[in-house]
């Protein structure tokens, strides 16, 4: 497997494009489209939030009920969320507006919608935008696509990898939004994935659902989970390989490529969270069992305390192990050790003998470790996250005007 | 009922003050103590943090083995937490010493710390501020107590009131720090409370834990709990009251007055919350059940992009009912209202019809108040809280430094 140039038009037989129909009150692009030559496999993860927007409403039950599709257009600056009936009726019409342009059928083009909520589409200018993005797509418009579904995030998140299988060289392609309001699982986060393979829609979605929980849903940054979230999977077949259709050596290094790809947005989306400086990696090992393992990767990610700490680059080791405590994992205090890229701070519960000036190097850097070993059992578990700065703050203050 | 001048001092018998021992480095008061002229019922309640202060751990056991008790000190700038068994010591070193100096048991002595986890307390400092506590402390110290105990805290938190129960002049007094990491239950947050009233040990632990559960426990800053928090009642029975022994009228009496003690530091700490530029209380009302109810409770005072958009005076609803969404709670979005100083804002899971700027003018007040009607059952809480600003990450990035 190699990395490649390139996002979601990567693979052979995508088109895609993002256009401005005008709901980005600055004039940026906020439509976006991504079109399969041929009918592909999809597979979709979607957010575990009650409360669930009206495009995301209707992409479930096409992927659910389906599992085909042609294309996905994707508009930001309004989440399509708590608006009522109206909600439902613009998402079937942006639908059925793309499927008459492209001549295929409704039910195989998807939506999705993020931005602000409770505020109803201006579907007219959404409609005009579908029809000039099916008109102005192109093989190589994955990075318009992309810029197009970025709200709050200050960098694109695209990758592209290529791999063989069954002797055919195989392309996996991705892309990626959100930066805050992102807990597991999957908020205010779309993400879409695209690949020319030939693999059963069956082991597609189960390939996504393991993928997705050891990356995409193992990335906070402010323990929010949002109505509108999804990571949506197309596979098209066109690499002509044999066809992934059991559970077999082929099917895993499609799996641990896939992985790769998603952890590298993943990473791209905790570093961009809202205000950032910093990547934050949090790894806990020894857990009871794999719930403690997770309840304590979640409270430390999403400490307040410890983010601040980390952006001021204060070895605070205390608000860590505080952390642990309130997690609700099955601990014992005076077992437990911390380290902060492999500088040990803490030992058996107590303050471990360290280099304060060297912890602190440690903490001016892009990337943070932050490694709890609980010494309880066998279990592991890892989240991504980023620090808590003052301009995470200026940002959400005033995100809707 | 009605308030009066003072804190903890304000009942009869009550002695304190507060000295600087040297713990904080810009030399403010940083030891306090509260004693009491004969010895007192008391009782406690405390972090449910599994990791534990060594000082705390000492005052749960004493107030459960005994239940009765002549004086505590309390420290600010250490927290007496993770420093391994010389931690349990030094607990220990400091009531012994005290009980010396005031001719009692030792065991008649409580200790509580708060400030920086994992540093060893300086011990000889504290014992050479014990003594001069003891020496300096008055009957209307209570003021010099409160100073000695705050650490981020802006303001102090003081309260007293005087009521009649069987038919003698009966007062309670309080005291309270704690602005950041203060979270269901109890966290970083240290209250005293004191009374003259003859009220059983019994009656007087079963009414700390009915309040505490709706004032003390229901205060959220950012969703942390620490390992050094608790509340602490003493009652010395001087009022010369016939005794509260049963649960009557008197004892209902004695509660109601406790709790508006409480609750007036409750909020006072919610409002002074690291950075707060607001009060924010959240109502939650028409859940299935009480479980429910405090975690859409717990699930809105912690967003924060709640917190931020309260303090930017953005009516940002949708990030209301989407936090609601993701509480956990068993709900149905379309029948959600949500009112922000009772202006309803979301009818049944969507938008109502308001006036932004009105919104936006209730916004900008001390107090704001958010109400989530769930329509779903008959249960309701509430939570107190603040809103987020860029000076909480200003403040909470540099603690230690």
């Amino acid at each position: 497997m190699q990395y490649i140039e390139g996002g979601v038009t990567a693979p052979q037989g995508y088109f895609a494009t993002g256009v401005a129909c005008g709901l980005k009150k600055n004039g940026d692009r906020d439509l976006a489209i991504i079109c399969s030559e041929d009918v592909a496999a999809t597979a979709g993860v979607f957010t575990t939030n009650k409360v669930k927007g009206h495009s995301l409403k209707l992409t479930m039950q096409r992927v659910r009920d389906n599992g085909y599709a042609t294309a996905i257009l994707i508009n930001s600056g309004n989440a399509n969320a708590c608006v009522g009936d109206k909600g439902d009726a613009d998402a079937r019409e942006i639908a059925s507006k793309a499927a008459e342009l492209l001549d295929c059928r409704t039910d195989e083009v998807l939506v999705a919608s993020t931005g602000v909520i409770g505020v109803p589409l201006e579907i007219e200018k959404v409609l005009a935008g579908v029809e000039e993005a099916v008109n102005g797509m192109t093989a190589d418009g994955g990075h318009e696509a992309e810029l197009a579904i970025m709200t709050t995030d200050t960098a694109p998140k695209e990758v592209a990898v290529e791999l063989e299988i069954q002797g055919e060289r195989v392309v996996i392609g991705g892309m990626a939004k959100g930066s805050g309001m992102i807990h597991p699982n999957m908020a205010t986060m779309i993400a879409v994935l695209t690949t020319d393979a030939n693999i059963s829609k069956k082991l597609l979605d189960k390939a996504l659902r393991e993928v997705c929980a050891t990356t995409f849903n193992r990335v906070s940054i402010d323990g929010e989970t949002s109505v509108c979230d999804m990571t949506i999977i197309f596979a098209n077949g066109l690499a002509d390989n044999a066809g992934i259709v059991k559970e077999d050596a082929s099917y895993r290094l499609f799996c641990e490529t896939l992985e790769k790809v998603c952890l590298y947005l993943t990473k791209k989306i905790a570093a961009d969270g809202e205000g950032a400086t910093k990547l934050i990696e949090v790894q806990v090992n020894g857990a009871r069992n794999a719930d403690d393992a997770y309840k304590v990767c979640a409270s430390v990610a999403t400490s307040p305390l410890v983010k601040t700490a980390v952006n001021g680059c204060d070895a605070n080791w205390g608000r860590i192990i505080t952390a642990v405590g309130y997690s609700g994992a099955e601990i014992d205090p005076s077992r437990i050790d911390v380290a902060i890229n492999k500088i040990r701070v803490c030992r058996s519960g107590s303050a471990a003998i360290y280099d304060e000036d060297k912890v602190k190097e440690q903490l001016e850097k892009d990337e943070v470790t932050i490694t709890v070993q609980l010494n309880y059992g066998d279990f592991s578990d890892r989240i991504w996250t980023c620090d808590y700065s003052e301009e995470y703050v200026r940002i959400n203050g005033s995100y809707r005007t």
